[in-house]
């Protein structure tokens, strides 16, 4: 993806902002994917996206000027929720405080004074883990993240894809198991992320300790207070109900994972996210079950690997990396 | 695709040939399009792939004697199931009379002398439509072959998504009904080619009549007669089962383009092959489908084509096409 820098530009630095429904992350990051500066502000806090913006500005000018100053500044990469390629807007984003379609690549062009690429989320990840992470050299990947739900990115012939309106890459949306659980968000059921995210585990193990009469250290925990971790928790202690839901995920996701393959046949499948923690508990089923759910030809063939990007680094590189390949 | 002809080549012409389990399509072909000279030969009659090219370059040198001799051809294009692009073999193809990993591209040039490129078949269809037919102009479309099988070609960034083995686009195998109906050549359950592909109609229109007391002028015909054609003859005169038959097909392909399009976001899908013949039998149970289990983002936006090239013409077109694009 990344052009040769040419003489002039070579010290140039890219900011990487990534737009989380909690919070934003944003940093200034050299070529070769040092994070030299980084923080944090609150996304929620902003009901307007004018105060927003402001907010992350003025933290971003103290960044700017301890990295040498915006003229060393090659541009600003946006990764957001629901953000779209081409027209660099945010569009009705259920977990972002903004209602309705938001210019935010123009917002920040405007407030910076500095050329703005906007992307969704995954897209961003996808594109940190080819430039800098586990996704390095190759020309075919899936990038899929299981968070609070289902993220994807899709590169193909070294490039995203973005499809014809830019919104290409739900995966998460996808459906798996028809006619099978209700996503609450979207109305449609047995979608992957109404399985395979940190909302579908704890729905899962909710489900799994009401239909089985199996005896269960997830038992002595509020259902609202179930999530992987602690699933996680009772699984390495040999907890057979908390294995079955990591079975059951990973059940699920495998076969996912063989549709995706047959669609673009990936060198690799790069997991990120919550979920990936889990390990082996997770990793394995999944694996067993997408080899299985794949014809001959595919079989034994795609990696499916954990990045392993710091998270808290991952966001802002994937973001900033957008930057390298803008023409300007 | 296509670069601008040089002033050397503007009178170039291309071979196509087009390889299925019956029979060889072949023909030459303008850079426009027009298909000048074209006939067939029988796949089948030939165990041996060497007695097959030596018929094929037989016939073959007629035509191009007739358009102007070999100094004439830019190259030969080869679609044919099975083929990767990138070896430009044909791998343990089920239909084929050669079993094993044939070097197919190679045997043919080294017999015409002529630089040969190969693909599968619904990728040689592919770029057929995106060169001459439905999907001209288009950067991101799916094309779907409805025929014995399911195969497809999938275009992204106005290029043809091979993956990194050569084999994508595989997804008359993804798995739509998890443990469904067993596909007899992969051994897989539920997949899209199960249902709907020409054997996939033939046998939910077995199950159908089997589980249902309904009359039905389907019933007068023996099981091993059942086709398509006839459940739409049956269809068009108002049998309830027969339209039974296609909606079950409908709702099973559309849940499949729905997930495709959460994919790649074509601006279309482009089918082609037998069960398109049925019309909106077919076709309107299918957009249904297709949009109801599309998140909002994606909804009313997808167009669904239908190929307005000549069956007899395209495979041998797609086959061709892909000369325009070699890197000679």
């Amino acid at each position: 993806m990344a052009k040769a820098a040419s003489s002039s530009s070579y010290e140039s630095l890219a900011i990487g902002i990534d737009i989380g429904g909690t919070g934003t992350k944003f940093g200034i990051v050299d070529r070769i994917g040092n994070v030299l500066f980084s923080s944090e502000i609150s996304t929620r806090g902003h009901s307007q996206v004018e105060s927003f913006i402001d907010e992350l500005h003025s933290h971003l000018s103290v960044l700017i000027e301890k990295a040498g100053g915006t003229g060393r500044m090659r541009g600003i990469g946006v990764g957001a929720p629901n953000g779209n390629y081409y027209s660099g807007t945010v569009e009705y984003a259920p977990n972002l405080p903004w209602r309705g379609i938001i210019p935010l690549a123009k917002l920040i062009q405007n407030k910076f004074q500095l050329p703005t690429i906007l992307t969704n989320d995954a897209n961003a990840a996808a594109i940190g883990e080819m430039m800098y992470g586990a996704a390095k050299g190759m020309k075919d990947f899936i990038m899929i993240t299981l968070g609070t739900g289902v993220g994807s990115g899709i590169v193909a012939n070294g490039k995203l894809i973005y499809g014809h309106d830019g919104f290409a890459g739900e995966l998460g949306h996808t459906i798996i198991i028809p006619h099978g659980r209700l996503h609450e968000g979207t109305g449609k059921k047995g979608s992957l992320e109404s399985y395979a995210s940190a909302t579908g585990v704890k729905l899962t193990a909710i489900e799994m300790l009401e239909k089985s009469q199996e005896a269960s250290l997830l038992r002595g925990i509020p259902k609202n207070q179930l999530d992987s971790k602690k699933v996680y928790d009772a699984a390495i202690q040999g907890d057979k109900l908390a294995k079955a839901i990591f079975d059951f995920t990973g059940e699920i996701l495998g076969l996912a994972l063989a549709n995706f393959v047959m669609f673009s046949s990936p060198e690799a499948i790069i997991l990120f996210g919550g979920l990936t923690k889990s390990g082996d508990l997770i990793l394995k089923p999944t694996r067993e079950n997408m080899e299985s759910n794949l014809i001959q030809v595919f079989q034994n063939k795609v990696k499916i690997l954990v990045s392993h990007l710091k998270e808290s680094d991952a966001a802002i590189l994937g973001a900033s990396a957008l930057v390298w390949d803008m023409k300007i």
